[in-house]
């Protein structure tokens, strides 16, 4: 293995350290648990309105349920903690659940996974900065008045900032997590002063309404199904948890430990938040409606088209703090930033797992490499402009939103579960140490139990969400999944075309000779360079062409090749059509034909320019040319390259952009190496 | 020369037939005057109309002045195909008035003819639809009630049939334009049958309206200014003359003698219809405004906005014989058709001058193949952009696009002419046959005469147009002016900076030695066939050179390296951050820095596949390396191409693609030499 001789130059110039220099900028805890829990935490700003919601369509009395919803999320959010703590443990290579499914459960179940966590990404962005934007009109009028416009606005920063490379620091997440978590933590202790100590009526702006149920006294089974769909809407403040496990690597050793114990933090913030939320609301009679402007009433009317319905933290936040206090501005402020923190998570993760599912061929190969500028921004603008969709067509509504929202997540759940048991069994086959064999059992308990009831809820969300939106998300997991089985399936058979023989084959036989033909328009330098090194390549035969396409033109370069005494004979080809391609591509063939076992080797001249409109007006023709040619057997295309003047500016912008800094690089850590993706047969990288 | 050798195949795969073989398919003058004249004599059809909007300003009574306006526009006519029929025999090449303006007044006058001319193609598509579409809409009133979507949806038929390459056959032109002018002839005879013979009173549908004029009772300096402006409208009937010195070569022998015949043939058939329908529209009482809605009186109440104003010449055909009825049809149908047929000739005239001035450089120098597709499609797609832009914002109103019309046709004319006047003084100067110099006296005054008319022309044109429209072409103008200025300085800039030394300088000289670098991602028949084409070329030392971006691919690598005995020394590149560009440029770099008088050779296997999308799955890491390593001094790029077999598909594809027709093939005559353009110096063709 070389050593690359310039490390020095490169840090200087400002790229990302080498791995081997780069222990102290791994993540505390403390830092680690604000960039990864961004996602998961802030999700406690719409989950608890959601679940809210969906209850008021069997009016104000179903409000009641509320807790026992907040305890089955709560139940969940435990299981799905302790089951990742177990994939923390067993993954430590940050490859999350496509690893673990792919790894347990064979291709199709892993780019299922895929498939899903792409969608979800999608979803986490138009989601977060739909509700950010609802949190942000809470103090901001402006805002809510023009939802998607913001919404969109804020995409595009995010696209802009991602695709500039914005370096990113754990005190960029730090700050405005920790000030949302205190916020959060200040109302529910307030409130809960306020309320229990100090017997003040809390009361949110909503209070004074009613609600007209669409459904007067549910009962039964439609009551059920009523609960199942407020749980699923709850659900959403669980997307996110499996960010950690895929961010081991970037954790302070004992990494795992680190990571799990980080895990466990989050799980216990959010639930906490989430419950006090669910309370507060509770106790300040928030009331929420589907549809609030024929269903929320005043007075007996309804208020109308014109109303907005505040997220419930911003209506619990003013019951506590009182609507435009300090403390409530603060806490919008913070809670809109977590969530665009949220989104920017996904600006993230997307176009990470996009170069992992190229490395394994179900993307275009080309994306593979981690730090790769153009993998990172076509991953981006993808995500962005899908996003965008989402947020124009449903209106920037995150209540329409969150129905697409969960089954991405709950899809990767499940199976990475189902994952994590499988694999506990294949360890358990070989394993004879009966701890070890004990912590296994423990461990594949959790991951079943885990894997049962994350699958229940997936079924519950498909049940109660299918025909709200659910069916989009699904449809948009369909497409990736056909793109990317294509894709795979395009690199095998490629794959299989290519590969080397054990007998030299026919086509790749050495050929006998080698026959260099140097293109020359005009004898100019760039001419020169490229005669000068056909000749230094001491091919078995040399000679420049020329096409003559002007008899003048012609004339008078023979005259000057004469003159300058060139050593290389010159042939010059007829156009009647002043045509330049098919003239040299005959030629070519005719050579080939003559003598089939020869090469030919055609050298072109090229310039090189530093402007792409300069480009346009150079090069045109020996760019088709060389498309032609390389579409001839036996032959290869060499370029000289001339560099103009103007070259200098290209070079220049060319550095910069490899100079650039991938986002996300602090939550991967430095440097991972993916244990081998044993499914993959042999494949070209180019 | 060489000969090809595969004529016979390309005469049997079907395309264009070469010069030698031609001479049955040049045209008589039967079938030349309307591949040619479509465009000045479908003219006839909006001119008359234009003089007598503007002379409604003054009212009704202005009318009467439309003879001596149509006797201006006769005379106008005669000097311009006096001058021209000078041109024809002076330059039987079909340069037309750029190659005369460029070779006589030098490059500044010869581009400011070539944007005017470019400008004028732009509108003669504009305006010839737009006026197409009204006659049409004279028989179907549809038509006239959706101008715009019929005015873009033909632009949109007539770009695509060129951009496919339709054969183009001389009948295709002669029947409409013989049935056009019969039909024009018939209504004029049968009129003046009917209006003089039968002492019937013809009357236009229009002749019971009234017009108030903008401004009664209009006299001395005011009366002349809008003469002149009636004039300019009418001088549209002259656009399109200088067709037919571009198209000489396609003549059949005597060339000149007989384009001189049907330019005085054409001259002669335009002048009597515009004569003849000007009388009629006299005689049957026309009545047009230029804003219809409000100067136009019906038993003194104003038309209003509904009304839709027919072209004078339909009319005309209605007052002959008799609304709706067969001839009428049928003279509506051809009118239309001849317009739209003059358009098509922009199509035409537009590209073909496009890769005249790209071979003088100053558009990219990739357009100068005539018979190139691609320099035809740009050129198509460019011209139907512009025109379809000026049919909406003019909303294909005929009379709004006439006012930027003509500046361009006068400032050719005129440049052309005086770019005779020199050209005759420049042989008077040598000549001393003194027959021949009276003939060349004879021709100078001819075009002097026509310089100074058309030049005056042009200053009544610009000043009673300019704030109408005119403008709007002046500035096209300068903005065609502008850029192909640009472009010639930049490869003049080129050109000096790349001309050979006559002494061979630092940079062409030739280097020592020869290093050469195969780029190996495994081991596969890209690569086996990359490596043998490698050692073929003999250089002076030759190592495969890999990038570790995975640990495990790379040692499976070495592995198979070693078990194949492969003799050629596999060097493998770290690379940390999973890049292949940037080390692989370092290493190539630190080369050279090592032996700076040594030149290094990159060979590349690349894949070669059939479809667009395919290649977004292949070889970009190939193209992005290649892409920086031109950047490099002193490297050569040397790509070994392996079809797949998808490949086969796109080698058909490019096939058909060269067997393409390019348009107008029938006017511009199977082979042409233009004589050299004296200005230009020697400069790269690619």
């Amino acid at each position: 293995m070389s050593k690359l001789t310039d490390v020095p130059k490169r840090i200087l110039i400002g790229r990302a350290l080498r791995s081997d220099r780069l222990g102290e900028t791994l993540l505390s805890k403390r830092i680690a648990l604000p960039v990864f829990a961004s996602d998961p935490l802030s999700s406690v700003a719409y989950a608890p309105g959601e679940v809210l919601l969906v209850l008021s369509i069997a009016g104000v009395s179903a409000y009641h349920f509320s807790p026992w919803i907040a305890v089955a999320v709560v139940v969940l959010m435990f299981t799905v903690v302790a089951s990742y703590r177990q994939n923390v443990h067993a993954y430590p290579s940050g490859g999350g659940d496509y690893e673990v499914a792919n790894t347990n459960l064979g291709p199709k179940a892993g780019l299922t996974v895929a498939s899903a966590l792409l969608v979800d990404y999608v979803l986490t962005v138009a989601v977060s900065i739909s509700s950010g934007v609802e949190n942000l009109g809470s103090a901001i009028p402006f805002v809510v008045e023009n939802k998607v416009l913001c919404a969109v606005a804020i995409i595009v920063l995010l696209t802009l900032m991602n695709l500039r490379g914005v370096k990113e620091s754990g005190k960029l997440f730090a700050i405005p997590t920790y000030v949302f978590v205190a916020g959060v933590f200040l109302m529910i202790v307030w409130g809960a002063v306020k309320g229990l100590l100090m017997d003040e009526t809390l009361r949110a702006p909503t209070s004074v309404y009613e609600i007209k149920p669409e459904h007067q006294g549910l009962a039964g089974f439609a009551l059920v199904f009523l609960l199942l769909r407020a749980f699923s809407s709850g659900c959403a403040a669980l997307t996110g948890v499996e960010a950690i496990s895929n961010g081991v690597p970037a954790f302070r050793k004992p990494k795992s430990r680190n990571a799990a114990t980080t895990l466990a933090m989050m799980g216990l913030l959010a639930v906490t938040m989430f419950c006090g939320i669910i309370a507060l609301a509770a106790a300040s009679k928030v009331r929420m409606a589907e549809n609030p402007a024929k269903d929320l009433f005043k007075d007996g009317v309804p208020v109308g088209e014109g109303y907005v319905q505040d997220p419930v933290i911003s209506q619990v936040a003013a019951a506590v703090f009182g609507d435009g206090t300090f403390f409530f501005i603060v806490l919008a402020a913070a809670t809109a930033l977590v969530l665009f923190l949220a989104a920017n998570t996904a600006y993230n993760g997307f176009p990470l797992l996009g170069s992992i599912l190229a490395q394994d061929r179900y993307l275009p190969r080309q994306l593979h490499t981690r730090g790769d500028r153009l993998a990172f921004s076509n991953g981006i603008v993808l995500l962005a402009g899908a996003a965008a969709l989402l947020v124009v067509v449903y209106g920037a509504d995150s209540t329409r939103l969150i129905q697409l929202y969960i089954v991405g997540v709950f899809v990767s759940f499940t199976l990475s579960q189902i994952g994590m048991v499988r694999h506990w069994n294949r360890h358990l086959r070989s394993e004879r140490d009966q701890a070890k064999r004990r912590h296994m059992l423990r461990s594949r308990v959790i991951n079943a139990f885990g894997a049962f009831f994350t699958g229940l809820v997936l079924v519950v969300v498909l049940v109660t969400k299918f025909t709200h939106g659910a069916w989009v998300a699904l449809l948009g997991m369909v497409i990736f999944y056909v793109t990317m089985s294509a894709i795979r399936r395009h690199y095998d058979r490629v794959s299989e075309e290519i590969s080397a023989p054990e007998e030299p084959a026919d086509d790749i036989v050495r050929p006998s000779r080698v026959h260099s033909i140097v293109l020359v328009s005009k004898i100019h330098r760039p001419t020169l360079r490229a005669l000068a090194y056909a000749k230094l390549m001491r091919s078995d035969t040399l000679e420049a062409l020329s096409v003559n396409v002007d008899p003048e033109e012609t004339k008078a370069l023979k005259a000057e090749w004469d003159r300058r005494g060139i050593d290389v004979p010159l042939k010059v080809l007829d156009s009647p059509y002043r045509e330049i391609t098919r003239p040299i591509i005959e030629y070519v063939k005719s050579r080939r034909r003559e003598s089939p076992r020869d090469a030919v080797s055609v050298i072109i001249p090229e310039y090189v320019v530093g402007h792409w409109y300069e480009h346009l007006l150079h090069n045109q023709s020996a760019l088709r040319l060389k498309g032609r040619l390389l579409f001839t057997n036996g032959v290869m295309v060499t370029s000289v390259p001339y560099q103009l003047e103007s070259s200098e500016a290209a070079k220049k912008r060319a550095r910069k952009r490899a100079d650039w800094n991938a986002p996300g690089s602090v939550r991967r850590g430095p440097v991972e190496k993916r244990p081998k993706d044993t499914s993959k047969p042999g494949g070209g990288r180019r």
